[in-house]
């Protein structure tokens, strides 16, 4: 099986139609309208066999995550997709897994009406790049450098499921099915993006939470220049981690450093109001997890019996 | 060494300034002004260790040519370059090494002022994966399926180098030194940028040379709709090639099917002159090398005696 065959039967029915793409798939390069005045806004992420996600990984739940890790990007910069770009290296041609395959990335592009736009695919170790290019209105993108000593720190959602889905995937020895719901955490991540677009013009820092919190809160402390406090006992735990067999020092470090959540982790003043109550314009619950404070960039801890600690920096690549 | 302290202390100075750049490396994503009433148009590009490139390939020039092959893409489409990002996946984080490759990247991007907005490094085998987003103005975008019965196809350059250069690479028993303009022409292709501008309005199809001639003109078949006859004998033969140790039919076998030459093969209609002659509006030297016939798509070589036969479909990627 040819590259060529394989895009045209597998990839181009799978691209989706936009009214701003003038040429897709099949030709040198995409060509696109450009968003009129809002901010064009790129992300890119890759995924590797073995670092990012085990051999044997589900296609269709690979697929998924390529462009859900990337859309997280997109929510974390207040941005909406528009259109995907696909570089995918895999050992050999093979049909039914890029099927599979494509049928994930399709899953997680539709709700949005993002368009598979170009790509290229390549003989290699298995691989995947997504890069994801969406728009933002001018002057309303969410940056990590806006933080303020007094602003509240937030969190949507839960977070230490993925890690611990992750420690399911990779543990031989489980029943999986009673932790399928952490598991699809890891696998099938949600980008926060309604949570971004509401935050627009009102938080003074996001990030998504895909290295762990510490190391991302660290990337938003040193943007920003100053200090973030975080409660730990306030960091919300989903009932299904806490259900499970983890030591309450496990269930923290997954929440504290393990990544992979992709929820939003940002900050408001305090004269905005606060983010958890009904008024708030957004579907996803939040927590308030601590506050920025004056001083030197770090992350810092508080225990329920108000001890102050310093806590690493998070998921490191090498 | 962690991935933030290497991409700030290497790759952030090398990322090049533009004022339509309004974030760059170091957030989620990229801000970036979109091109008014240009077209944008969206590339990508991976080479892997092994299949692209052999192993020990030096740094500086996979930097180098993970930007260029992905320019040639751009010229093709008569686009210029505004901006890149980069996903390097390399199985340590070696400072020496990276410092030499963002060398080489940052040679390639420099000429057009592109700009590096973005990326993700990821531990895993070496593999490299460049987008880089260009503008076209509207309703001049060059692509494969204009092409008539009639129009002449031309080709830029000269082409085998490439091909002839990467075999001097992979034979150890060989003496380099003396074939050094053929291994540059594999390790630093120039895309033709300007010869891409100037066929805007002009050209009635556009591809560049990547993955053979013949493969690459069998694209610029199928999208137009009609076949293409190849003068063999015609095709352009550089006299470093000319002059190596080749037969004559290696050398028409590196230039038919041996692709990396990033040259761009184009057809013009008869009525707009002969892009030989003095008066053509670019720099690069241009051949004609045939013409495109009426009939079902196809690629037909015709040789000195005037014998007509089908030609190959050039690289396979599995």
């Amino acid at each position: 099986v040819d590259e060529f065959s394989l895009i045209y039967d597998l990839i181009a029915p799978a691209a989706g139609a936009r009214s701003d793409v003038v040429l897709g798939i099949g030709d040198d390069g995409a060509l696109l309208r450009p968003p009129g005045d809002d901010v064009l806004v790129a992300v890119v992420d890759t995924l590797v066999e073995g670092v990012h996600f085990p051999v044997g990984f589900p296609p269709e739940d690979l697929g998924y995550r390529a462009v859900a890790v990337n859309f997280s990007d997109l929510a974390a910069m207040g941005a909406e997709p528009r259109w995907i770009t696909l570089a995918l290296t895999m050992p050999r041609a093979d049909a039914g897994w890029l099927q599979a395959f494509m049928g994930g990335l399709r899953a997680a592009c539709a709700p949005t009406g993002t368009a598979l736009v170009g790509g290229d695919m390549t003989r290699g170790p298995l691989c995947v790049t997504v890069q994801a290019l969406g728009s933002v209105p001018a002057g309303l993108a969410l940056t990590r450098s806006g933080a303020r000593p007094g602003d509240r720190i937030y969190v949507s959602g839960c977070l230490g499921d993925a890690a611990a889905g992750l420690a399911v995937l990779l543990d031989t020895a489980v029943d999986r099915a009673s932790e399928t719901c952490l598991v699809e955490r890891f696998a099938r991540p949600t980008p926060r993006l309604a949570l971004g677009r509401a935050l627009r013009g009102l938080a003074t820092a996001c990030i998504d939470v895909s290295d762990g919190l510490v190391g991302d809160i660290a990337h938003v402390a040193r943007a920003s220049g100053c200090a973030a406090l975080l409660d730990i006992d306030a960091i919300p735990l989903s009932a299904a981690l806490m259900a499970g067999r983890w030591s309450s020092g496990q269930r923290r470090d997954f929440a504290l450093a393990g990544g992979d959540d992709y929820e939003l982790c940002f900050t408001l003043p305090p004269d905005v109001g606060d983010a958890r109550s009904p008024a708030w314009p957004s579907g996803v619950p939040v927590t308030r997890i601590g506050e920025m404070h004056p001083g030197p960039p770090a992350v810092l801890g508080r225990d329920a019996s108000g001890r102050v600690v310093p806590l690493g920096s998070g998921y490191r690549h090498f």
